[in-house]
């Protein structure tokens, strides 16, 4: 979504993968990067941290969209792969740091996941702030048909 | 969503952001400049104009995907936090603008608002083209659960 | 999406129209282009062949979203202009090249369509990979009101 990163990371052995773009060039003071899109492929877990066992992958990009507070508009598909139900799901939403809940929508799904709509709450489990940050979230989805 | 712009416009008494990304660098005429994004935070007001009272904020962004007639296609939350009803709503959809009413989906909502869908019928209640143009929207709400 | 385009398309006898991104400036190899985004508007016949009866247009985005696999996240709008049923139809999913099927969410819809949900199968019909390359795509819709 950008044609210029100042944070590419990848992490080869753990499969994560961000690109994100540079800050708007803008005359007025955007401490947060307003407008700063990142594209995103992450291992998603079946338990909430990195060395849980890896059941799919989540894809998508995610924006600075507030100017007044850390705020992540997501949009993104969760690939699930491994386990007792299989598919992909189609999310959503806002992630404002400031909130210790964050919820998405869940618009879609296919596979086992067909004609699933809901909500997704995220909760931030650990994040390491060194450049490139990285952090681990967890994700409960409440789904209806 | 884009590392350059060429129309920054801030407002910072009434919370106005939107930064915009440079046309495409195309050897085809372009008029209507296709291929640009802008991310926008704006307020929303319980009325349809600038000075009524402020319930809540939009984000988002929105893209200009036709080269055939001015459309910006639009992806954002409008976060309400006063008023009887608060919380998120998810919408998306085209704003042709030689259409009267604009209609969007409403895809899914937090709070209040958890479960909604339905239909965002969108209004151009005043346009002033001056750049960078400011334009006043109205929005009415059809949400099922 | 971008400011700057690698590969811009445009068929103006057949109304195709595209622009992409240049791949982000990153450190480690992409052969797959992960983070560019491109912009199109196409055309949207009846019959699953480019010289079947136009009906409408297509407008929107998609994302290179994976660096494992070729993958195309689209956000985009169907616009039908012509035939039985008339409106516009939101779509959202992720299309990976290596499915013979690839399922999106429809997200919702206005005019005949209003209140619509459900699948949007699609499948590969033909590509041309000359640069820039041209493929033709069929998608059958599953809605529920």
């Amino acid at each position: 979504m950008q044609n210029t990163v100042y944070n590419p990371a990848v992490d080869n052995a753990n499969n994560f993968t961000s690109v994100y773009g540079l800050p708007p060039n803008v005359t007025w003071p955007n401490p947060l990067s307003f407008g700063v899109t990142a594209t995103f492929e992450d291992p998603i877990t079946i338990g909430a941290a990195r060395d849980s066992q890896q059941i799919g992958v989540g894809n998508g990009f995610w924006q600075i969209d507030s100017r007044q507070t850390y705020t992540l508009f997501h949009v993104f598909t969760a690939n699930i792969t491994e386990g007792e139900y299989k598919g992909i799901i189609n999310i959503m939403g806002q992630l404002r740091e400031s909130d210790a809940v964050r919820y998405m929508t869940v618009v879609g799904g296919t596979g086992d996941f067909l004609g699933a709509r809901g909500l997704a709450s995220c909760v931030l489990v650990v994040i390491d702030r060194t450049p490139p940050a990285k952090w681990t979230l967890s994700f409960e989805l409440d789904l209806y048909y």
